[in-house]
């Protein structure tokens, strides 16, 4: 099975690596950032092309780009009837153009640069138009990971909403955070074991369970000293987020 | 030195059996739960008391009660002028009574009962309010750990609301993302990998910098599309913080 992968951002480079990891070779990578496509080949000896005119025939690609690259980079390749996937949490297969078989390998990760990963422990989502080409898909991801699920477009979606939640929207928590601890001079550092023990908690608790602070408590005194030492979207975020706490447990 | 916690929750909890592991003796627990008392006197066989008439004299009296107890609680202290502390992150220690030598040992992590931890990775933030008193206090709090700083009144509330922001209000959005995934039948599991990586990619990167997501990318159709498939309070956490992603780097 011959696999290229398009695209030479943080998603098509950590693909390239978790295949290359796992002694299976990608016979190209195609994409717009010269730079990176060489660390890549640096990494992995695979071969990279910057004009999307050369994509040579493959199985399958893997398109791992912008959301809204993906159409557009789906229609230069000149395969017919191949297996086409997106990498996308929030789209539809139906941007892959008509006259490929078209599916999805959603990798629920988020993913840097230059931060190592252990690629097997990432469930990867997948969906394929056609059953057939389920299993393909299904022993693609598998190379990686051992968690495969298949999930069809409205739960990929939803997955995709929660990891919004718990990863994006938490680290902004973390960066608001920061910058309070900014304020006075104090090392975020600080907050590191917190942080660490909040995430650790819920691995055996569910975290509806495992909720503290004043909010949790109803504890209306020190909501208002907190409030008071707000302004602007930190402070609407502070009102919103312990109304929906005190919402939900009192 | 004589030292007794006065409380019978996670913090009491906890702060007895730091001491203990540190082979420092208590020398009394004073609380109103009796089978919390048991348990703290199960694992570390310091004595307890239910009858708060029956306080004994100690050279600091430690004060890990709800923050709308401490005045009440402290006011059961016989012994005058005597170290009087307590642990809370956004009270003045102007709440304990006037005749005490007052002072605060707030230590910055969230406690639950059957949750080990590992006691001397949690800061500590000392307040004294007679400058005297300011190194009993710190080396009572370096039984437990090394990392034990002085925060005045207002440094100790930052952190307390940075610590509110970074643990409670992140714990209440990993709480949001169960919710979603369980309206879909997908189980809570799959997105700890996706919160274990974005916790530590913090540890060597500033939040700010970490941010990923569609807000970050400035993405409207995703933005759009997801809030489309919220309602009430969560879709007003998912657009405020958006919206403030969205103006920290746009």
């Amino acid at each position: 099975m011959k696999i290229a992968i398009i695209g030479s951002g943080n998603v098509a480079y950590h693909l390239a690596l978790a295949f290359h990891e796992n002694h299976f070779f990608v016979s190209q990578i195609i994409g717009r950032n010269k730079k990176a496509l060489e660390e890549i080949h640096q990494r992995t000896g695979f071969a990279y092309e910057i004009d999307f005119n050369k994509i040579k025939p493959a199985d399958v690609y893997i398109i791992a780009v912008k959301d809204d690259s993906i159409s557009e980079s789906a229609s230069k390749i000149k395969v017919k009837n191949t297996l086409v996937l997106h990498t996308a949490g929030s789209v539809s297969l139906d941007v892959i153009p008509q006259n490929f078989r078209r599916g999805v390998i959603y990798p629920l990760q988020t993913f840097s640069k230059n931060k190592k990963l252990k690629y097997n422990d990432i469930p990867f989502f997948i969906e394929t138009e056609n059953e057939k080409d389920k299993e393909t898909v299904m022993e693609l991801a598998q190379i990686i990971s051992p968690k495969v699920m298949y999930a069809d477009e409205s739960t990929r979606n939803q997955l995709h909403l929660s990891a919004v939640f718990a990863c994006n929207f938490t680290n902004h928590l973390f960066a608001i955070a920061e910058e309070l601890c900014h304020q006075k001079n104090i090392p975020f550092e600080y907050l590191l074991p917190l942080i660490s023990e909040t995430t650790e908690k819920i691995k055996n608790l569910s975290p509806k369970d495992a909720q503290t602070g004043p909010a949790r408590r109803n504890d209306l005194p020190i909501l208002k000293k907190h409030i008071s030492g707000l302004d602007g979207n930190t402070k609407k975020i502070y009102e919103i987020i312990s109304q929906n706490i005190i919402k939900t447990y009192h």
